[in-house]
């Protein structure tokens, strides 16, 4: 049987697991990137794993979304990252310099390889054949340290294209068909695989906009093959050697198929506030708009805004709409600095804004109340733009642009009638993409050689391995549904120490009980009783790294939501399950007891725990978990166990 | 006896009083210019002046500092702003476009008018010959409802320029020498006048940095002369027919007069945390340098950016440094763009940014801890970069980049001996400035006939003229030394409702006592009682501005601070000085009456006033006001004393 392209490079990286859809697999990473907010935590993460250097091919850090640096945090941030980059082996991106993902598909991308990031966009560069996959922070310190990443094997759907997109459509309207039919839930479990004659037809670039905003399916990656359009795009980025054919096999065997047909593609929009709310331009024409914004991962690139500025050529922004545009990439901005557009774009009323994600994630051009903004972005999530009622219009540069002229939503193909000079400006490449070089910092020539911690910057800890024997009080005893929210709050004022174990720690539950995180670093050791889905919610990783830096044990509940279940293992907290008659009986402040040798029996596999409470009565604690959260529970959780084989220096890091 | 050109100026402009060094004065005022932070109060004082034009010659409003709009907050006040310009007939430039002084300048600034400004740095176009102060937002509201704007004449002071600028040193160095040899206090209560042969060596902007900074000195305003440079600038600028020749007369005579040889100069730097801790580059050569940053309406225009941006070609930012080009204007920008030199200072290392006040007021670009930051900015006061350690130094743009060059600070004439090829760039002013026009909406384009006011933008309450009788309960009483921030804190979370009066008067002395401003809304009517220096600090009008709104009738304090007592007249309460034996007695809760018809006593000038308490005792309550601010109390404010003069159709605007 013919395999698919994704099966083809998974096989080339397995390391542990068959390609069964479900089935968890393991595989080797050779490439990693992170960004700004999230790269903090991931080489505080690298650095208590005590190895020299990175064992990726590549890791590369961004500096993207705190670009304004309006804290000295953001500066600071910067500042250790780039003294992390420097210390073990990484690249390094100034911030100023763009997004992650557009400066990663001009710098490093490649077909073929394999890419782990910890930013949610990372299968940007699976329109360059590159099997890219967002993750956690942890799984991109595990798999800088060489440990492989696990995932559950991805059903792979074959998306046929044909035809060709018609005048003003654009590969924008391509995704934005996707999630018409497929909604954000459309792509969870699965792998966009985009095969057929329409694929030669788009260029790279339109590509990534596609694979970018794979994502808001909730896809874990998309991918195009490579052909002549991948080797012709590597050779204007100077890359030509990396180029590597890749297609399925003519045989290969997808789990579902779906075929769009360029020709019949239209401008689309996606309407407030989901990205999947997606009607033709033409429905929702003559509504005013306050703001346009171009750029982001999705539509930041050089050949995203020159068609802006071919069409603003001569014109201007409505007087009563702000037009700005923050290109993905200092590249970008540079080239079309070089060939005049910039000052065209100026002349035409265009802010034209530093390299960022910025207004992307809120950070800057909020929108003004009851307003409407239309973004070339690829989420418009409810107050995602940094206001709670807002009206954000996710479109193409084309509609955008269209709009910003007229001043209203308007199809871009009735404004080039009715203003009668207006052409569709297509898409273009630049012969060379060959802006600067500076900003990115080779690690061969990396200014600082060990790391610099800002007086926000704390050590990340390590949990010694699982005790034999587990005892200590049940420090707070909580109800059913406590959120991640309610573990660790997501409000600015708290998420500004993120990179800061210990202060952030201080916050830990005190939304349920303010005097929690004090009484458990005094305890030294105990649990946290809970009742039905403890720890639903967001997926952060503080909320079980805060309670292990306060010294909790363990957590018995009467169910876990899965994600926080996963993280619980991942920091090395016992779960258990225990029965509602369990939960009510034991008071906080009870005295609680494993009575077994707990590490040994969490590593043979052992389901049912005794919990001897008050030294009086007995109950029984489940342990549901996989061999693989065994062994890491057991080693104090993932760094730990990672550590542990570099420290054994026995397995190969693939091997893990 | 001949005149200064201050003299002849204000003498055109003249309404009230003589031109007698500490004598009050009245002046006509042509022109005012407002930006967004201050700007949205300006407006809605305007609004409530009912008024339906402005009565200026020319009114400008420029969105400038908060244009990252971070919060929609920004985002309406710049919303706002527009639909205020549109309504009453100011000039709008929109948020990108530019720092209001840099496109003042640019735009409308012209020689021998009057600029009254919301601004502390408005005295800017002082290099081109104009007479402009800055001042309280109150005032310009006054200025634009046609009132005349009232100073204490200053002192006018004669610099002499002699010779000419060498090498390397700049115009940035002369007022960094003028720091250096004055003091940030030596300019209180004085106009510099420059003059001299040197002057013709200077361009016009070369000339406005100067004036620019003098704001520094704590000078009123600063000014040159006119002459061929100036006429060549306005040509540039395409306003050619707005030249006027300018100059004092041969025997002018000055209270003062101090010469500076321009070619005894060489480049300054101001160090650590203050703009007059000037020294000799060479004497702090060698610190770290990790910030970089051009900008600002110091030295933020095309002239300013161009020689950094030859000095760079071919040249690369040092890894370790960040270098910022935040332009003074978008016009700047443009132009720089559209010859290529964005793009080559780009390929530098430089992260360029939108046009903006940011980084110069703490938003955006905030040091890193523990830091070393040069800026070309004119402040750099402890904690105002955003961080409360910086170490913030103030230099030229020449010198700036030789420290982005070298990465650390350095002598510019040392540096190009080092390098061998580097050259001073010199000064160069493009042909013409030929920027975008269409971020300017003019008073007949306006899109706005209405005022569009946020959920954060509130009106501002006029006051009822003063009552024959006035009686309350002493609603608080406090110690000695209160301060404005005592009165209205400056925090953040509390000044971002500054265009917000019922919302932000709610914060009204609450660090005092935090149930005083719902008792005094309750009581509706009453007297706050203080000790010693009531008022101490900032000048913010708010301290006046909100326990008017909330009903305070009148402040009995055993001594007033200088400013707050003229922000209280301003806003209609009587402030009566009491002796420290009625201080002592009077306990909080009493009731206080005023025994005499107040709004007929203030009027006469009558000095003491019978203080009756709790029907019980008297004491006596003084006043000390001049005649002047007799009328404003007695008609309720300023606001309502400008309306009333409307509203009886009798008194000519400029008569007030």
């Amino acid at each position: 049987m013919g395999q698919t392209l994704t099966e083809k490079i998974l096989d080339d990286h397995l390391v542990e697991g068959e390609l069964e859809p479900g089935e968890e697999i393991g595989i080797e990473i050779d490439q990693v990137l992170t960004q700004d907010t999230t790269g903090t935590l991931v080489w505080l993460q690298f650095e208590a794993l005590g190895l020299d250097e990175v064992q990726t091919e590549l890791a590369a850090q961004y500096c993207d979304h705190q670009t304004y640096q309006f804290d000295f945090k953001n500066t600071d941030d910067h500042r250790f990252l780039r003294s992390a980059a420097g210390t073990f082996g990484a690249y390094f991106s100034r911030p100023g310099n763009g997004i992650c993902h557009n400066v990663h598909k001009e710098n490093f991308a490649a077909p073929g390889k394999t890419l782990l990031g910890s930013d949610s966009h990372t299968p940007t560069p699976g329109g360059m054949g590159q099997l890219a996959i967002g993750s956690g922070g942890l799984d991109v310190a595990v798999a800088m340290g060489g440990g492989a990443y696990y995932v559950d094997m991805p059903e792979v759907v074959n998306v046929r294209l044909e035809g060709e997109l018609p005048e003003w459509a654009t590969a924008k309207d391509v995704i934005l068909e996707m999630l018409r039919r497929l909604s954000v839930k459309g792509g969870v479990g699965k792998i966009f695989e985009y095969t057929g004659p329409g694929v030669e037809t788009l260029s790279v670039p339109e590509r990534t906009t596609i694979t970018n905003m794979g994502t808001e399916l909730g896809a874990t990656s998309s991918i195009f093959p490579t052909d002549e359009n991948t080797q012709d795009y590597l050779e204007r980025l100077g890359r030509a050697e990396e180029y590597v054919e890749l297609q399925p096999d003519d045989d290969a065997e997808y789990a579902d198929e779906l075929t769009i047909d360029l020709s019949d593609l239209e401008p689309l929009i996606a309407c407030p506030s989901m990205p999947d709310k997606v009607v033709p331009v033409r429905e929702v024409a003559g509504e005013d708009v306050e703001q346009v914004i171009i750029g982001s991962c999705t539509n930041g690139g050089y050949p995203d805004i020159l068609p802006s500025a071919k069409m603003l050529e001569g014109r201007e922004v409505d007087l009563k709409t702000e037009m700005i545009v923050a290109p993905g990439s200092k590249q970008a901005s540079e080239i079309l600095a070089r060939q005049g557009w910039t000052a065209e774009m100026m002349a035409a009323g265009v802010n034209f804004s530093e390299a960022t994600c910025g207004a992307c994630i809120g950070i800057g051009h909020v929108p003004g109340s009851d307003s409407v903004s239309l973004r070339t972005f690829n989420r418009n999530f409810e107050g995602r733009s940094g206001i709670e009622d807002d009206n954000v219009y996710l479109c193409s540069p084309e509609v955008a642009t269209a709009a910003a002229i007229a001043g209203e939503i308007v199809d871009p193909r009735d404004l080039a009638e009715e203003l009668g000079d207006l052409e569709d400006p297509g898409f273009e490449l630049p012969d060379q993409f060959d802006g600067s070089k500076t900003d990115i910092i080779e690690p061969e020539e990396a200014v600082d050689d060990d790391l610099v911690k800002g007086p926000n910057i704390g050590d990340v800890p390590l949990k010694d391995p699982l005790d034999a024997h587990l005892e200590g009080s049940a420090l707070l005893k909580m109800e059913d549904n406590i959120t991640t929210d309610h573990i660790i709050p997501a409000t600015q004022d708290i998420l500004m120490y993120r990179s800061n174990i210990p202060k952030l720690s201080e916050f830990t539950l005190s939304r349920v009980d303010d005097t929690f995180a004090q009484r458990a670093l005094d305890a030294d050791g105990g649990f946290l009783v809970a009742g039905e889905n403890y720890g639903q919610g967001s997926s952060r990783e503080h909320a079980a790294l805060c309670p292990m830096y306060l010294g909790i044990e363990g957590v018995l509940a009467q169910s876990f939501a899965r994600i926080h279940k996963a993280n619980l293992f991942n920091f090395g907290l016992l779960p258990l399950e225990i029965d509602e008659e369990t939960y009510e009986k034991i008071d906080q402040g009870d005295d609680i007891e494993i009575v077994d040798d707990v590490a040994e029996a969490v590593r043979s596999g052992q389901e049912e725990f005794t919990i001897r409470v008050n030294d009086d009565w007995e109950a029984t604690g489940t342990l549901d978990a996989s061999e693989r959260e065994r062994e890491i529970l057991a080693d104090g959780g993932k760094l730990t166990h990672v550590k542990q084989q570099h420290d054994e220096g026995g397995a190969a890091p693939a091997d893990d």
